[in-house]
């Protein structure tokens, strides 16, 4: 049942158009279809039809990848099809801590700590002070920011050793904190790496190599979306053709000579 | 710290070759690099490298998708490049009741019973009994078994309605049980068919529209996957190329007419 | 050497901007760079730099590509990554006697009016009278329009049999045409279907069958376009994520029952 | 008709299988269906069906690609989906000069020589004299021959400057040579480097660069095979995953300083 303060999603009855809204005394909603009051859809169930003017919309339950659509973005955001695949690489699970650089939009940092569990714990590093504030608000919407602690530094000045589970990295310069990255694993913790060039992909496996990780995979997600009209199904004519190559390894202890 | 009875991953020198074996006291790996002798892992740090005669091998904590890939399978399954773009579509979190059929080896099952938190449940039908037993071995050894029901018996049997957050539905004729399937969703719901031809793509997604779901959205993920030498980076000459089209959509409560 | 007469393209030095124009007395072409007085290339060899005020031109002589990108358009026209694999697949040689229905924009006519060489002939029908009289001189302009008979109808008025080596059907409707299309065929002659919907490659594959088409293949082409900065490689952004589908038979002769 | 000496097709009913086979006195081609004596096929249709005991078989004209793939290959052939983007792009038509290194298994010197028509000419390179003498063979059966000089060195040996319409580059280090490639071409001649690697690609991008090569454009071809069972549509679950990266430029004259 919607209650005062939920956030919906309204989607217009042509399927065409969605809004992202919040259920609050006082506030309208304007579309092209007419208005409506938001505090109207109190009681209601999600799922209902509401009538606006000649036409109406659902009232929907906003998933996780509605409430990322709708934030308010301070630089590029990982993509869902890259989201999925990343935390299912990084074998992400209940009690988990999950290191991260940078936090960007925290769009990750929101998925991350909705997957460590109430146990679990996720630690980011974001340098740009200006990013960490709107992160703060977006992990505090979308994710389980009692989870998460921020750093508003380099992760260059994390002095934390054999503690992650895993590391997510996704900085412009990831070669140069690289090693600090892997040091924050514990032997068999798994790092992924976000490159958007082939080069950078290239630089980022022989530092993997040389800093003791092994198994390292490199993917990228291709995801081809559909017009979904049953008697003339075909894909979309344009889809994203790139984001980002995923680059993934496991720490090892380091051999001892003797 | 590695314990009797620990499921390991013992990846050989080469990083070609690995095994997915149980620290237990009396059993023995053969591999071509020499025998390992399991229980001696005991007390030994994830990630460490043992000797194996002349070369050696990493010990590693498996993943969950060393474990999919590790199982006895019945039939099919679901690949992982499918299973993180339909847990996030289908907004799997903390306290969900997710439904599921069929349960096929289990592998979906696992995963969804490790997302949907202590305070959620996974309730799944498989009419092939057959499939039932291992599928339960299967979620024991991957999943968190304690947070699942299975009915080992086809979904048509159940009558539980507007219970379920989600719904993965992956059976054979999807169109004879698709209404049973969305009765048992809330208003809000979200269902995700597996269809392996565009025939049943377009069936599904015309029974979807008269069953009252909308958003409709047809997917399918391409995972390509890369040879990590940094001085040759290329793709790898084959890939996958057809595993399934996901459909995926959301329930909305019938208009009462007047 | 650049004549009067001549077609060109102007590539800006940035790159980023071309022009397709004609070398004619009087023409004047204005960039941001500057104007260029056509007249002035004449002499000129291609790859030649022209300047433009403070920067320049490069003036480069047409493509096929060039030339079908620089078209006025009736219709759609058939993609690049699918014209090639089209003909290739078609077998399309020296002294070839290809049908084609419709003509559209004259694209393909152009295309295959090149590979028949002076031996062959393309046939080709268009019902929409249109489109004839653009499609007659784009292939004047880039085709050998010498080597094209154009009939301004329906392919249903054919009436010849045995005599085709390839057929290429781009019709909205080539369901009601594959009968007279497979009928112009002579026996293990090749026919290309080009499908934009799932559902109409389902029915031209069942037609194909009863029409006795054998080794009927079905295939996509995906074209991937890279950034060429040799410092970040990557692909764009954005690609095409669908055109048609291509679907592929040859013709066999039916058995005659004793 | 088919001819005493025609190298015919002949596909089982099945549509499975296939053999690639010579018309000639006393060959007999066993199948499991049964024997085919081949000299009995003269004076039959094209597209016509044999019996073979039971069951039977249609004898098919071969295509190009037909030719290509009963090839005996000395080394890594290019594939369908990417000589036909190639010959687009490069502009291959009537009357061209074309230029090759290396000759290799012959296919792409076949190709060309079909599309350069009776007053083109294509001039090869190998350095393997190993490969030279099947390359030959090869050409003589699948293209024209007599528009094909041979030269069983290294292309660095080639004097010519300026004479070249295209020229298509694919040898396993085409940075040492790739000076010498360019020199060959006329102003606004195209190149295509072919590479499998994507260090090899950016390395080439930047050396083309430095040679004077504009409109860089660089592309991957993927191409999807479908299952063609018209009620049960759906790709093949492997494909092709890579083959070469197409890097494609124009020469420009270089600007003389005064």
């Amino acid at each position: 049942m919607i209650r005062p303060g939920d956030r919906v999603v309204i989607l217009l009855e042509d399927e065409e158009t969605r809004f992202f809204a919040e259920v609050s005394e006082g506030k309208v909603l304007a579309t092209h279809y007419g208005n409506l009051i938001m505090s109207s859809l109190v009681g209601m169930e999600y799922g209902s039809f509401v009538s606006l003017g000649f036409k109406g919309a659902y009232v929907l339950k906003p998933s996780l990848l509605d409430g990322v659509l709708s934030l308010k973005r301070s630089t590029q955001i990982v993509y869902p099809k890259d989201i999925a695949f990343i935390t299912l690489n990084l074998d992400i699970k209940d009690g988990d801590i999950v290191y991260e650089a940078g936090t960007g939009t925290g769009v990750m940092t929101s998925v991350l700590s909705r997957m460590v569990g109430s146990s679990g714990r996720v630690v980011t590093y974001e340098k740009r002070s200006d990013f960490v504030r709107r992160a703060r608000e977006n992990v505090a919407a979308l994710g389980k920011i009692d989870r998460v602690t921020f750093f508003p530094e380099d992760i260059e000045n994390c002095n934390e050793e054999n503690v992650a589970d895993s590391f997510f990295l996704d900085v412009p310069d990831p070669l140069a904190v690289m090693g600090r990255a892997v040091s924050t694993l514990k032997g068999s913790g798994r790092i992924c790496v976000l490159c958007p060039t082939t080069n950078q992909v290239q630089e980022s496996i022989r530092r993997l190599g040389e800093l003791g990780v092994v198994d390292i995979q490199m993917w990228e997600i291709m995801a081809r979306n559909y017009k979904t009209n049953p008697d003339r199904l075909r894909p979309e004519d344009r889809m994203v053709g790139h984001t980002a190559y995923l680059v993934f390894g496991v720490k090892i202890k380091r051999r001892s000579r003797s």
